[in-house]
């Protein structure tokens, strides 16, 4: 229907016939003549319609904003002055000499190229917020990023392969999506979470390499970056050690930067402990490009009287750490307490400060409502392990660990990006030694670090079974610009210390055959030593995209309520599929949609 | 781990040291030494252990079938006389020097080279099942078949889009699998029968070229080839027509063949008309290897007083006609009650026959016991037209046609296969010029032969509101071998059509709105002119492998009562769950599961 594109018409075209098809991006009426710009997925191009020629001219009065139209044309230059740098078609126009309308189109819900949209009805009316080129690059990035990982992985012999969708659903069935089965009425598939154990099947399969850019679905209260339903490359190996799979998967993503976004990564990708990483910047995914970390301030506030740091730094599941801002000085009270209630929203009960103008002179030289509390050694040490200089502001910490860590790791970005100190660049990081478990204080309980099948570091299972608190894993995260982008492990594949992983979970013998029976059947039938990693390709396109959210790197998100404004979905269904299945709505409950 | 992989071991390794990995295949002790078959997915190599070494020989001799070893040894080349030329590796063996247990095995379920094990078992330990190098190789066409696909649509600018698994449900919800929602309970979700709405919506989006191979679902009784989770090539093209289409995805089967099995396929391939395929083999895929056809007789048998062939030929919906078997007059009474039952499964109330000993002798020549029914002249004339010769035998069918074209056609695929003239090689076809709906003598309704999105022929909505019953498609379907591999058609673009194809249906405005609401404004908004295809390729896969069954190029697949036999799903869940989505099993509904 068309012999070039619109956005691919130069000066290589002049003087010859070009047919189009696209849409009215704009149409102007200036001297008598009318100029469309029209739009298609490659670009725009002016189109020019002449009074002279008065059939083809009355046909172009009628265009209005998102008609599509087919038409002929002779390609010209642009009268000088007129030209347009920032088009690839910008030196020419088309003269306009035949024109269809393939579709009218009513007055857009909003223009298109209006910045400020609210989500909701860019949601409703996807199609077109779709059309937008910010719109269509993103999703075009996204395109050439799967096809790259493809073509790396096929090369190094990774099989893409594919696992069900209807798999099966747990008793508590925690954060599934649960679908009824209508030949077993009264049974219910669960959409996977990830195909985590089909992807270890396939390697007791023989399968060797296997790769999926697959869904997974997770059924939970959404926070702002997550979605239902979201996209993962996920991977696994069999006869590897960790060093093969973040080899590869390291590699992997120099070979995307390289080829998507002419970036090289670093070579290779530094390595931190999580132990480092939770000393040194309170998270497990630091965000290396911004050049602030923490100062153990622990041991040192043992001995002092003030028992807000006392008793913390006396607690062994407490902390008291600090966090150096150059140039902090100038903070305001109110930018202070602006921080303060950010770190509350952390579990913070305070945020404790010193202002440093002359650091040679602890007695007159600082500025603190703590001051008072703190014997002069204690301060000397203080400014002696942050290092400040004069201008900059101590924030402290000090709390249960895990409040201090959340709390002052989210102030550290926080603080990073409003003082502008965040470096440019690509930070890429494995964060590895991970303990196998996580103690709850409040559940009185472990739980996995990872997952239930994520090898430890020792090849045990008596080990495990007398230590599981002290336990190392074989696990590692990629983390980029302080995102996780990555995460795997090397699992286990001895049944005996699955069984023993399962024990300090608290998964009795019982709820484990009943649970996994098929996995632990088929690690006794011959089961390689096998270990993966999964990246979460949303979070990865939006970082490469420069998207602020996931919902911007998807062609059809829900919100964060879990609806489809353009569909509608999800919807009441009628009496009789219910029936089918087996079930029926409980009693007050409505069924009147996600409206 | 390896140096090596098992099945890449040659003279060309030589003396040389290798390690490896894999399973023991099969163990033999034969004169004092200890022979192992190790496996990879690359193949088979034999490693020799010699008692000579007894620390790795007394490891060797705990070894036993689907082990999981580390083993180092020298490259020697095999005794004489002892080479495989079946294998590989068959000039050499391994002479084990170092050897690690990195994993037990039980006893198999089953032997891995016994063909006949029953597919349940096959389905329970399906990680031991595909570790059978005939399904290790199926798995392995299907990622080279997509791998090409993607390929040559990418390099052809389509772009890889993701569409929604969580999509709107209809209140009817025919075949959908619900997905019930937590956030809004009371309501559901459904999994995608296909994309096509939202590949639609794509084209409207300005994307102008998509593809996805992606799951879809259909909660149906499984036939013998179908699945509940199944994988589409879908793909959609904005400002096309029917040739673009059909150009560009024959040009794809092409490719595909070519690079993947190294054979050409036709160009291009050839077209019929549905008319035609209906009155020539009964079927819209007739499988054209097999070199036989109807004859229709319906005018022929108008006049006949015999009512089993004179009603059909005067019911408007009626239809005779013959099938010719080449040297079909060997068939014993036997046989051909066979094909009657065979017949009476389509719905054929019986066969009727002519064995043709002497086609010049319609009085003597011939023996059936219908013969005594029909006119000398109508004998003639059914001789004359089905060309039959001495030897053939000429089976009947006379009913509605649509029970005439299911049995006979069936019939004439069985006989095919039964008597061995199944042509070797493959025959692409694309049927074409399809009614836009079929009518339903049951339900006294129209039905759309492909789905309500299918672009009539006519460009006029009040022509296709004056004479629904006539109105033709733009509709294709491509059929290989006699199965169809992919279907599609140029889709609907503009409202006022899409509103008079709904109401062809009997979709009054109102449930238009309900359900397809998002639709019809899409196309209020300047949707483009397009068209696309989906391909089943299970099996297209299924096919090109020579599999009998889908189930067989799956990882995973499932039964044909929906269950999975590996993880026993679906499967029973607990209260809470169900009471957090609003939902209760019915009274009597005994939610035990799949087994």
């Amino acid at each position: 229907m068309r012999t070039h594109l619109c956005g691919q018409v130069t000066e290589s075209d002049l003087d010859s016939e070009v047919t189009l098809c696209g849409w009215v991006n704009r149409r102007r009426d200036h001297g008598g003549v009318i100029f469309v710009d029209l739009r298609d997925h490659a670009g725009l191009v002016q189109v020019v319609f002449d009074p002279d020629r008065e059939e083809v001219f009355a046909r172009a009065e009628q265009l209005r904003s998102e008609y599509v139209i087919r038409m002929t044309g002779r390609v010209r230059r642009r009268p000088e002055g007129t030209e347009n740098p920032e088009l690839t078609t910008g030196a020419v126009e088309i003269l306009g000499l035949e024109l269809e309308v393939l579709n009218a189109a009513k007055t857009p819900p909003f223009p298109l190229d209006d910045e400020d949209v609210g989500e909701d009805t860019r949601l409703r009316y996807r199609y077109m917020d779709l059309r937008r080129p910010v719109m269509q690059e993103r999703l075009r990035l996204r395109g050439r990023v799967t096809a790259a990982m493809r073509r790396f992985l096929e090369e190094r012999d990774f099989l893409d392969l594919e696992t069900p969708m209807l798999t099966r659903a747990t008793p508590e069935g925690a954060r599934d999506y649960l679908v009824p089965s209508r030949t077993h009425a009264g049974s219910f598939f669960a959409l996977p979470q990830s195909p985590q154990l089909f992807k270890q099947l396939l390697m007791m399969s023989g399968m060797d390499r296997y790769y999926q850019i697959t869904r997974c679905f997770r059924d939970e209260d959404l926070r702002a970056d997550r979605q239902p339903e979201f996209t993962q490359l996920d991977m696994e190996m069999a006869f590897v050690d960790e060093a093969d799979v973040m080899g590869v998967t390291e590699e992997l993503m120099r070979h995307l930067f390289r080829e998507v976004m002419g970036i090289e990564l670093d070579d290779p990708f530094p390595r931190m402990s999580h132990a480092e990483a939770m000393t040194r910047f309170g998270s497990d995914k630091p965000d290396l490009r911004i050049p602030l970390e923490f100062t153990e301030l622990t041991e040192v506030m043992q001995a002092v009287e003030f028992k807000v740091f006392n008793a913390p730094a006396n607690d062994p599941e407490g902390r008291v750490a600090a966090l150096r801002v150059p140039g902090g000085a100038e903070l305001t009270r109110k930018e202070i307490d602006g921080y303060t209630e950010f770190v509350g929203r952390y579990g913070a009960k305070g945020l404790a400060y010193i202002k440093v103008n002359d650091p040679a002179d602890p007695a007159n030289g600082l500025q603190s409502p703590i001051l008072k509390f703190l014997p002069e050694d204690v301060i000397r040490e203080i400014l002696a392990r942050t290092g400040a200089a004069a201008g900059d502001l101590i924030f402290f910490g000090a709390d249960r660990a895990d409040v201090v860590n959340e709390a002052l790791g989210a102030l550290r970005v926080q603080v990073g990006h409003d003082r502008g100190l965040v470096e440019p660049g690509w930070r890429p990081l494995w964060v590895v030694d991970f303990p196998m478990f996580e103690w709850d204080p409040d559940d009185k309980r472990l739980y996995a670090l990872h997952h239930p099948f994520t090898a430890p570091a020792t090849d045990s299972p008596d080990a495990l079974r007398e230590n599981p608190r002290e336990a190392m894993s074989r696990a590692y995260d990629m983390v980029l610009n302080g995102t996780e982008v990555g995460g795997g492990s090397i699992r286990i594949h001895n049944p005996e210390m699955q069984q023993a992983a399962f024990e300090a979970l608290g998964i009795g013998e019982e709820e484990a055959r009943e649970k996994f029976g098929f996995l632990l059947d088929a690690l006794n039938f011959g089961a390689p030593p096998h270990g993966g990693l999964a990246f979460g390709l949303d979070r990865l396109v939006m970082l490469m995209s420069g998207a602020h959210s996931i919902r911007d790197v998807m062609a059809f998100p829900k919100t964060q309520t879990a609806a489809c404004l353009l569909t509608d979905a999800p919807a009441p269904v009628g009496e009789k599929p219910l029936r089918e299945l087996g079930i029926r709505l409980r009693a007050g409950v409505a069924g009147d949609g996600a409206q």
